[in-house]
């Protein structure tokens, strides 16, 4: 399903796993990765402490202070490397490709990773970083963006998504896998090479534990039901913040949206993550996705920043509720203006939007015009 | 206390409230605010929904997208207005002054306010964006900042805080009074003039409501004890993320700091909110919050971009267990980057940071010498 037949891992100069996706007929011959990197540490360099004001976990990742920040494009670490000595994907080129984080927050999660405690409320909590941060390289064109990819490429990048989630959810000391995007500079993103990344984090996040345990207390009170099948009923019946539909997945503004432009992209049956969609509806969500991202390039004059979020669960009795979505946002709040997280949200959760959801659903509907047979791109 | 016998309240042209507040000796002479203002909508033009999937009330204020953006400094709305036509302060001078903001995210909070509606789990909740919302004027001075201010100055800024609190917490429709300050362009601060914001939501803030679902938890468990006390006794014993200290007050950067630059400031004993703090108190507040603003500037080459937030409770018995404090945060992670909320930051509140609270702590006390006293600007 995802060409895993040509799946091609190799290893980078300080033993970091790399791993080639290619679409069909496409063949990646990797070349030594010759660079004279400086070893990995043999244990996390990472910390994760518990907050007990808030009963969230932090990490902590001294590091990443000195992370590549916006080298120029000639030494793009992203681009390909055909003399395996200028960059991390040793090869001429590629389709996609995932390796380790050469600045991981979380790392070391494997069969000796050890367990995350249970966290005290009485003294402080703290552990290694264990988990894993990869990089996926959706592309080896430096100037292209995920909006842009063919629909067949853009497929690969869904089912590469697909099968690291596959393995990290085996993965010892990793609890919670997060496919994501950081796209723009306004963002902070340091490298333009279209990429994103995928996290594997010891804790659930505190975003996933309050929705779960919102979708908690709604089965709990209603007997049998889903909090987020119920949403996405009411916004496929209300209509009114739908953005895009196929058959098998719905895209919509929520009515309580946080940021500007707040797209949630839901699938129309129950899964808790990419691993348990069918090829059909993988397609599907490439398809609804893709049409997603074009939107939002057509809201302005200039490419819109955006974060893509992939919420995944695992199929156990603490997150059995959890709905897998992708939920896309931006800090672009008008061509010229970005909305800053300020006192109110940055330090007490407190969003205040300037712009209606119901306007912005209106907005992205007309961004795009349907093709010939009347729905965007949907000919996989 | 806050020279409430030389408080001055007026109208601005579009029936707006504003109050001056003097040093001792000073005198402010309003002038007639004789802008062509438009009237102001007679309810509230803001909405206020309610996010199932996390339980969190949203904001949306359609209104505040035309709001004042970086005017240039002989435009600027909060410098004094001697001819009652140029600004928002009718005065040819202040020392503090307090008004309704023109654009604001929530309003209507008063006697006719009506009650926030109990959320539904099964169908989209909204209503009225009830609230209020105010700015603080620190100066007259347009260049100046509050770490700069004379020390009596800083105190009667902070005696205007515990005034507009004792206010607000009196007001129908407002359960949470949030005084804070934006500083920084890097932080989409549109107005460089010296000022903070007084919010009054109509809801408990989604951190809040967190915290005090942690305190309540830990007071179970440790039936009389109060989890902030502990934490506070916790960072004082360790001593080594202590930043400063007087009497009544203790700064420190937090165990799990979210932040590259973080600071929480503590009473040493339970209290609720500013209303309950003695003078003697509010002095050693004064005292101990300039001296961290003072840190702050020190830290690099340019002032800090920071955001100041008072979180504050009421005595009842839902927030009884909130301890009042003061969390300053920045997003300025060295002399040249900036952190931005990314990817696992805003959309898994999953901070990670880059650099270590006990670090940050050693830079911030040796960010300022004390004075010959040896009590950096105890001296009130």
């Amino acid at each position: 399903m995802t060409n895993s037949s040509e799946d091609l891992s190799s290893t980078l100069a300080d033993g970091r796993e790399i791993t080639f996706y290619s679409l069909p007929g496409n063949t990646v011959r990797p070349v030594e990765d010759v660079r004279p990197l400086p070893p990995r540490p043999h244990t996390t360099p990472s910390e994760v402490r518990y907050d007990r004001a808030t009963g969230d976990w932090v990490a902590i990742a001294a590091l990443r202070q000195d992370r590549t920040y916006k080298p120029p494009a000639d030494l793009c670490p992203l681009c390909p490397s055909p003399g395996g000595d200028s960059s991390e994907v040793p090869a001429a080129d590629y389709d996609v490709v995932v390796f380790e984080n050469r600045f991981p927050s979380l790392s070391g999660a494997g069969s000796s990773a050890p367990e995350l405690p249970t966290p005290s409320s009485a003294e402080p909590t703290s552990a290694p970083g264990i988990g894993r941060c990869e990089v996926i390289c959706f592309s080896s064109d430096h100037t292209t963006s995920f909006a842009e990819l063919p629909v067949a490429h853009a497929r690969l990048v869904v089912g590469v998504w697909r099968t690291r989630t596959e393995a990290l959810l085996a993965t010892d000391g990793i609890e919670q896998v997060f496919c994501f995007e950081n796209r723009g500079e306004e963002i902070g993103v340091t490298l333009s090479h279209p990429h994103g990344q995928i996290y594997g984090y010891p804790y659930l996040t505190p975003r996933t534990t309050s929705m779960l345990g919102r979708a908690e207390a709604y089965e709990q009170r209603h007997p049998g039901e889903n909090l987020f099948a119920r949403i996405l009923a009411g916004e496929v019946s209300d209509g009114v913040r739908v953005v895009a539909s196929n058959e098998h997945f719905t895209a919509f503004v929520p009515f309580a949206a946080r940021w500007p432009v707040e797209v949630h992209i839901y699938p129309n049956r129950h899964v808790h993550n990419l691993t348990q969609l069918t090829d059909s509806e993988l397609d599907d969500l490439t398809s609804i996705y893709l049409d997603t991202l074009q939107r939002f390039d057509q809201l302005y004059s200039t490419p819109l920043p955006y974060i893509s979020a992939l919420h995944q669960y695992r199929p156990d009795s603490v997150q059995r509720h959890g709905h897998f979505h992708i939920e896309l946002m931006s800090v672009r709040r008008s061509a010229t203006k970005l909305k800053y997280l300020a006192g109110s949200e940055s330090a007490m959760d407190a969003f205040i939007t300037d712009v209606t959801p119901e306007a912005m659903a209106a907005s992205l509907r007309s961004a795009a015009q349907p093709t010939a047979d009347g729905n965007a791109r949907s000919g996989l």
